[in-house]
């Protein structure tokens, strides 16, 4: 016997989601076919309003659901700093620190000739304008340390050298609350060439 | 900066699934608001016709799409075996070998005293009148072996055995493709004592 097709066009539309395949798709379908219709209404009209209620802000490209995007406000522009990111989940990431105030630039994707992504589709044109006409003076890239996201940041230092801007990169090191067995050579070496007075 | 407010409420909801925690729905969420509309309303209509496309069939408790269901057919009920599971997913895990044909109750959970799940939540009574009514010649009893699995399967058994039906339950043994070296003892103890010819 078959699965209900209404069950198997949910769990089809399940498997759209990152990491979800058929096995995770069939777990939610079931657990969800159990639910009152309250957390079914919840849950489907939140998706339905979700193009209506977020946009991609047209000048940073970060997610938000307010008519004039608060991440690039007069007072943000004023720090002439642009942090520089590959997702828009990564812009909260970074807000999450507290440890950056400025604005941001979403690339939307890292370099990847392998996935057939090249460097046109960084946008480094508007970036470059964006930094002119914000008179930015440092721009920090943060990006994934991934062969990726390394090539999009030698390739965004090329570009964007020549505009003046200091330009600077997330460190390098121990991450916190781990412990020396666990710390690959590379990150270990690099803690080591960078460490700080104490 | 917090996330915009209907990108949380989205998160939220993407909690209740099963086995999903912030990380996880936040990694769902931000996909989501990357999708064209058409996926988003496929998904969200999808999971609102859900109370109106599904429901359980009152008479074996299994996930259903037909005005009749069709684990209910005549067909299965000349077979007077009675297959008992928990959940309905666990009534699709069974139809999927293609092993068993006959009449399906889902308990809708186990005997969990830790959870508060105590023995009268089974609906004994309820099997027995199936089993009477039906002519039930064989209950095949098909649960997790699990701790409450186990203490389900042998409350059912001593209430069910009065009813003189036949009662079988999974076999155990070495599961299919895997290794000595990764199986417990117990099982490969089982697995042993219940050999058969070759």
């Amino acid at each position: 016997m078959q699965l209900p097709t209404h069950l198997l066009k949910l769990i089809e539309t399940l498997k759209l989601l990152p990491g979800i395949g058929t096995k995770s798709a069939e777990r939610f379908a079931f657990e969800m076919a159990s639910w009152d219709e309250a957390a079914l209404v919840r849950m489907g009209t939140t998706i339905l309003e979700l193009p209506e209620k977020l946009h991609s802000c047209p000048e940073c490209g970060a997610l938000s659901d307010q008519e004039s995007c608060s991440l690039c406000s007069p007072e943000r522009a004023s720090q002439k700093k642009l942090c520089i990111v590959a997702s828009q989940k990564d812009v909260f990431q970074v807000e999450r620190t507290g440890q950056y105030f400025g604005l941001y630039h979403v690339l939307g994707g890292l370099f990847s000739p392998l996935e057939g992504v090249g460097v046109e589709a960084l946008g480094v044109p508007r970036i470059a304008e964006r930094i002119r006409l914000q008179g930015v003076e440092e721009v920090v890239i943060a990006l994934d340390s991934t062969l990726e996201g390394d090539a999009t940041a030698l390739y965004l230092k090329r570009e964007l050298m020549p505009l003046g801007a200091r330009l600077t990169r997330l460190a390098f090191g121990m991450p916190m609350g781990s412990s020396l067995d666990y710390v690959d050579r590379g990150t270990l070496g690099r803690a080591l060439a960078e460490r700080g007075s104490f």
